[in-house]
């Protein structure tokens, strides 16, 4: 590894640019490879306003879908959604080095393994990000609140890799929870996600105190939490019991709130159905665990939904 | 009780507009109480279309809500949706005589309780329309196919009234099928109405082949009938256990349908779910039968739809 670190991120959306904008202010060399906003960001760089100041940057270099690489990076920041005809594996290939890092900083559950076995000799971190952060223009980023990243090696531990990358991001002045099982933290994240996120897009995009204040609805977004939770278990990692006791006041201590995915749905892009549901009901399945209320929700959604 | 039986149709829109030119056509009286359309039909009646012929009439007279009858008819055929903010007992009350027979010619299960309530001294028929007809301009109404009635007092019984009825209905064409337990026929129409109708709405509109064709489609509406057979079982209405494989086969030989739901639901008219979903989850509780499938749906539309 170089004395500067090198990182790529692939997926330079709205997470990857203020990912990527916190490991340049950090002194590492970043580079980028874009589908759309290739242009734009190649003459002006991002634009990103922030709580935390200005984190406009211009990337060492702006690739392509399909440019070769000169090296490979010593860290593959990969940060695309995780949607049907999307190959995450097939995207970072061009890219992987013999020595790179993949990160993975994206939504989900079980999100890890394809990677984890397209890659078996890559050093593989996962993160999870908490963070209101949207693209509002071509090379245009709002970062309106949060950012911490809860970081962990696939399937469990905490490298030197993680130990340097923790580095650098605390240097860039955002919080990092260092786990030891990230599978399991995913599991607690999901918990919330799995039982709002896929409702709000059946409920047409409906925000958090619409649905929690529907006759039924609070019962309702329990029974999905405690399926998740059961699931969980199942798989070796149970939660604390309090979990949906908690995560109820929290969530109404919030106000009205439209999810990352309700957003995506208002907005007609594609929803990461399969990462933050179908996997658990999946899993569910492989443990026989009983998830009824997971599991209308899901179909419901795939009847709407042509899959590709 | 007069010689021609006099009828006053209440909420004469497709269906109620139908089954009183059927009377009209069995020489009875029939006149109608509109809230919209007054103005075409006082002047020009109903024209309908239909396989059978052409079934266009002219009321005896037509009433506007709020007017006040010249004498109380000998049936009152109450063809209204059954949505909340509809309150059936006070709309027929100026109408109903002390020998009025009412006669409820709805969809959904456990309707005609409160008429019941409201009425106990007078006869009460309660009928299932398999029919598809719709209005298609003010006064103008569009008979596809089909007409058949189920028939029978309600809770149970088959009476004087019924009969007659049965005779003035055949008279003008279409078949009855007498029912002693009306109510159990309303729990079999509801096994496929239950799982198809608010489900087809949640998916936007959803045709049935789509939906049963979708990863985990027919199992899912195979355990939301089940459970209305559950309920139904409990109530004390046990059906065929062979319903539900007969019902997905039926369901797949009529092609791609969109339900009456799916249809009120994309012509932005209200929907009836409580008379179809909701009264089913609310016995399912009286009689602590675990329906989280069906309860899933029903607050994921209430999450939907601002209750009135």
């Amino acid at each position: 590894m170089t004395q500067t670190p090198s990182v790529l991120v692939v997926g330079a959306g709205a997470i990857g640019s203020f990912y990527g904008a916190l490991l340049k202010k950090a002194g590492c060399h970043v580079s980028v490879v874009l589908r759309s906003d290739y242009e734009v960001v190649s003459q002006s760089g991002f634009e990103i306003s922030s709580p935390m100041g200005n984190l406009s940057w211009q990337p060492d270099r702006v690739y392509r879908d399909g440019d070769r690489p000169d090296a490979a990076p010593d860290y593959l920041l990969l940060c695309v959604k995780v949607i049907p005809g999307v190959d995450r594996a097939a995207l970072v290939r061009p890219w992987m080095g013999k020595n790179t890092t993949l990160v993975l900083i994206e939504n989900g559950l079980d999100i890890e393994r394809e990677l984890a076995d397209t890659y078996p000799a890559n050093p593989l971190v996962s993160c999870l990000a908490f963070i209101a952060v949207s693209r509002t223009a071509p090379g245009q980023v709002s970062h309106q609140a949060y950012g911490q990243l809860v970081m962990g090696n696939f399937p469990k531990g905490f490298d030197s890799h993680c130990e340097r990358l923790t580095g650098l991001f605390r240097e860039a002045g955002i919080k990092v929870d260092q786990s030891q099982a990230i599978v399991g933290e995913r599991w607690r994240k999901c918990v919330w996600n799995a039982a709002f996120n896929p409702l709000s897009v059946l409920c047409n995009g409906a925000d958090t105190l619409t649905m929690l204040d529907a006759e039924g609805g609070e019962v309702l977004i329990r029974n999905l939490m405690r399926e998740v939770m059961a699931v969980a278990k199942a798989d070796g990692y149970p939660l604390p019991e309090d979990l949906v006791e908690k995560n109820i006041p929290g969530t109404r201590a919030m106000g009205a709130y439209k999810n990352s995915m309700a957003l995506d749905y208002l907005n007609d892009r594609p929803i990461e159905l399969d990462a933050i549901l179908g996997n658990v009901v999946a899993i569910a399945r492989q443990h026989q665990v009983a998830v009824p209320h997971l599991e209308t929700i899901l179909v419901a959604l795939r009847m709407r939904q042509p899959s590709s």
